[in-house]
């Protein structure tokens, strides 16, 4: 929908095939998932059918579907998205599929999501303000895709709302809080605090 | 994907909104169906999970996906698709979807899947078959869509390579076949038989 040539230094599906492949492989995928969360050996059918109704939540018209769709309202908008605005489409378009698999281990393990949740929503949103400032200060080359598009196409984003400065603290701020939620699970966290440390400290 | 105007009378969602938008409402309804069989109304976790992973099946690469990407291969295939092509294209396309819903209802009923697998995929080829002859006889206005697109795009469908009383015959053949196999439900059957007539009268 961004209509870019490349993700990660490939072609898009739509340049290398064309936009009806595109559309068709990404409605493969999301049936593939709900395939995947079928299977048996993710745990009792109560687990699995709690798993199937929390992904449909999170990916559809109450979550990343309404992200993208109020990311591509902004585009017409009159004026530019404000800091709360801009949060909360952010927490819909990449926030809910990001904060998902934390729910989901939790649904799996059989315990309180709420730890899991807290850190998946401060990384989701640290991420996105890494991606505003990566297209500012990043090197296409390095991120693999088309940089500076935001900034031309006059979009708000937290690096226009808060400052580069400002997106910078508020990244470092988000995964201190992400580092806290896992206070809980002591050394056994160590991979998810040194993720939330990467997402900010990433150039690509 | 067939880039038309008009669905039912009414216009498609591309035309009245745009692309991404379109791409967008599928999305969510496809995500909303998942969501719909997570439904504790519908029983008991293990055939609410059955129910989420033959959907998945029909809905996805193997099913209603192949099924378009192999229809969407086929206009630019080097020569028109035989009968066995076409017959296999379109029990992906549109047979796979229409056969889930009376899989579902032997699953939900504990009842063995076949003879309503087997009505179901009889009207579904029958319906398809009825599409074609409507493409060549029809009436736009009732139909409320654009027709005579296939004959234009020099496609293969069951009429031109069955003829026009040979398509008919065969969905009337179908008709039948879907009839016997309900034979075993009786007269509680009866609205599934006025289906299956209906699918080859209708003008629309």
């Amino acid at each position: 929908m961004d209509d870019d040539d490349l993700r990660r230094g490939q072609p898009t599906v739509h340049k290398k095939w064309n936009e009806a492949i595109a559309v068709l492989a990404g409605d493969a995928l999301q049936s593939f998932a709900f395939a995947l969360l079928a299977d048996p050996n993710l745990g009792a059918a109560e687990v699995r059918i709690k798993l199937v109704s929390t992904l449909a939540e999170a990916a559809g018209a109450r979550g990343m579907v309404l992200g993208q769709a109020q990311d591509i309202a902004a585009e017409t908008a009159a004026s530019p998205l404000t800091l709360e605005q801009i949060t909360e489409l952010q927490s819909n378009k990449t926030g809910a599929l990001l904060e998902w698999p934390a729910h989901a281990a939790a649904i799996i393990a059989g315990q309180d999501p709420a730890p899991l949740r807290a850190y998946a929503r401060a990384i989701g949103l640290a991420f996105q303000i890494a991606d505003d400032i990566l297209d500012v200060e990043g090197d296409s080359s390095k991120a693999g895709k088309a940089l500076r598009k935001d900034a031309d196409a006059g979009k708000a984003t937290f690096v226009t709302l808060l400052g580069l400065d400002g997106a910078k603290a508020e990244a470092a701020r988000l995964v201190a809080e992400a580092e806290t939620a896992l206070a809980p699970f002591g050394d056994k966290a160590q991979s998810l605090r040194d993720l939330a440390r990467f997402i900010i400290a990433r150039d690509r």
